[in-house]
């Protein structure tokens, strides 16, 4: 791709992207929540680029977006590019949605390319589970497990089912939406969401794992009194026992490579400035690339909550709320994209994914890769949420290797 | 006084006290602010008191119940007892009320007695600062300072001297409020509201102080951010910075005898536990009964607050709320105290006073004391607050012999 493609393509890539931004459940803000009426404009933008690429374009069951380039090698097998369409309330334009643009754009840049492989585009209709409290029912579908979800509801007490059913859509024909038996991959590009690569100077880098994470509130129970008369020995106070606790969690994850560990709610009763906390809720939240650290982080995180209220006399008891296991991302997808960003002349940092994404649900069934853009002010899930030309336009030199490097590949395994 | 006497008396002060606890502006609660109706037949019940007596009473110019016996020796002083009779909204009824009551008790001990003192009953009409946000406006007018509060005004927009003409006073009458020009001393008899008594095995206490106070909001701000995607090194967490202000304030507190500090209010925006909190405030207070030793200590914990908000590039400011400085109980009647107390077989240990009373406004124009009696199980501010028989005829005991001893030493001045 010379220069004058790529400045063509990333400006098509950004436009398409402020374009998308118009189709809002709530006007004056980006909100596009599973099969929102205004999808369907989303998908007829995407679909009239995918006609002009020739591209053959279907909705599935549960409402993801497929444009699907077949290739003519005998026994092709499909890689997939995708993100999802869906948004958070008030959201930026490029979260999910830059990297269903990017499939289009990379199909864009190798038009002229005869692939050893079928591409296939998918805009996921759901990703970031506002509407259904349950995430990835769009990539769910493609690895076979959607189903379980057709009978969640939401707010207004409509199900999954009866979304798809009111879109237009089968929810009997969910079988349908199942990814191929021996795919090729899945590539997703995606915004960083986080200040790594802005602060490493790097346009892109290259996902080495989606990490996993726990989030749980514990409980401190003390004994609510008087500031003014209860001595220090005669304390039971929560907030002291959750403060260790808070700063334990700082001191571990700061000694720990690749760990965050985050207290971000805290609640403390009655709540007066002149009275001691009786009791306390606070939030731990943390993730790890690798299982096994983060397991051991969060046994020793717990224990010190135990011992720091038992020494006040305090009661400490733990809700989990999640826990989900890292997701590696695959070595042979990750070395060519390496490989592709290195060619490029540019630096290609490996970074853990902190946050979840489609990649980890695909990831189920065939070897899974991201690239993320860098993240001004590491903005995200906000109006502002930023892409940079200059690094949209080293995405699309990295992707389109990726895929000449794919193709080259591929090409040698079937001589081979 | 013998055991029948103080068995019978210290039925006539709990009987009084739940008689008293009768007359509330909320029905089911114990509830009574500045100058409310009810006030009216509190003062019925102990101007009764008062007549059997031999007393004189009247109500002063703020609403203060003034049961006057005149001693007959010449040049006789004035000795003040008393506390008040207003409470916070639904309290317990030993709160102030026990004090007042213990006037009359001890009137009632002595009678036999001709004492060398005019002896003044007061039943402090305010100083739970509930109805107007200040306190002890009853005590404010026998030192002369109640004046400056005749201007505040409460939620329905009523002034204090509203209050006072509405009740039936006259506020032009406040100068006639004032103490004499050279009062023998004040006695104040009070729950403890604090565990140290129960904790040491006493059933009265004499105060050596009550603390000086500084009251402050701290205000953490940092940055708020993904809790998956921002690394340790990267993140502006103001709840981390927060956190360890309050680890600090309980290790100062813990390692500086007499020095309480309290963090009981804290608020982290936004607040999810998936994202790292970018705005905290909480509150300190922070007591000690050595004005010196309190300022340092605040020095020292602020410049922690600085240091560890530095630290993680929050910024960190402070809002003043309040600062009192501590008021030390005359030395003389302490002793006396110690005294009577000692004579009667009880222990007697010496404690500070963590909250604030009358004694410490009456102590700029007064010698001034304070007895505590056992709160058991520090319940305070509460319908379960108590007072046991035993302690309260301790307290009789000590009262009585206080006043004795202090009698004596009058009969000595004047021969001497």
């Amino acid at each position: 791709m010379n220069e004058t493609q790529a400045a063509q393509l990333t400006r098509q890539v950004l436009d398409t992207c402020d374009a998308l931004a118009c189709h809002t459940e709530v006007p004056g803000e980006i909100t596009r929540t599973y099969l929102c009426p205004t999808t369907r404009q989303v998908h007829e933008e995407l679909r009239a680029w995918a006609d002009r690429l020739g591209m053959t374009t279907r909705v599935d069951a549960v409402g993801n977006l497929r444009s699907r380039l077949e290739s003519r090698a005998p026994g092709a097998r499909t890689l997939y590019i995708g993100s999802h369409l869906d948004t958070v309330p008030n959201a930026g334009r490029y979260d999910g949605i830059i990297g269903v643009v990017f499939g289009y754009a990379l199909v864009e840049a190798l038009r002229e390319r005869e692939l050893p492989f079928h591409l296939e585009v998918l805009g996921f209709s759901e990703e970031e589970g506002v509407r259904y409290g349950v995430s990835f029912i769009g990539s769910r579908a493609l690895v076979g497990t959607a189903d379980e979800l057709l009978t969640v509801s939401d707010r207004e007490n409509q199900t999954v089912r009866d979304a798809i059913v009111g879109y237009g859509l089968n929810p009997d024909e969910l079988p349908g939406a199942g990814a191929e038996d021996r795919p090729l991959g899945y590539l997703e590009i995606h915004i960083e969401q986080g200040p790594v690569l802005q602060d490493q100077g790097a346009a892109v880098g290259v996902v080495s794992a989606i990490v996993g994470q726990s989030r749980l509130t514990l409980h401190f129970t003390g004994r609510a009194s008087h500031a003014g008369t209860t001595p220090m020995h005669l304390r039971r106070d929560a907030l002291a026992a959750a403060a260790r606790f808070i700063v334990g969690a700082e001191d571990l994850a700061n000694r720990t490579p690749g760990l965050v560990a985050t207290v971000g709610m805290i609640e403390a009763k009655p709540g007066a400035g002149n009275v001691i906390a009786g009791e306390v809720s606070c939030s731990l939240d943390i993730r790890h690339a690798d299982d096994a650290v983060r397991a051991q982080s969060l046994q020793e995180l717990l224990a010190l909550a135990e011992r720091e209220a038992a020494a006040r006399q305090v009661a400490c008891s733990v809700t989990p709320r999640m826990a989900e296991a890292a997701v590696p991302m695959a070595p042979s997808l990750r070395a060519l994209l390496h490989q592709a960003a290195e060619e490029q002349g540019l630096t290609h940092p490996e970074l853990v994914s902190g946050a979840g994404h489609d990649a980890q649900i695909m990831a189920q069934k065939m070897p899974a890769a991201m690239l993320f853009l860098r993240s001004p002010n590491a903005l995200s899930h906000h109006p502002d949420e930023m892409a940079e030309p200059g690094d949209v336009a080293a995405g699309l030199r990295v992707g389109t290797r990726f895929l000449e490097l794919l193709a080259a590949q591929a090409e040698q395994q079937v001589q081979a």
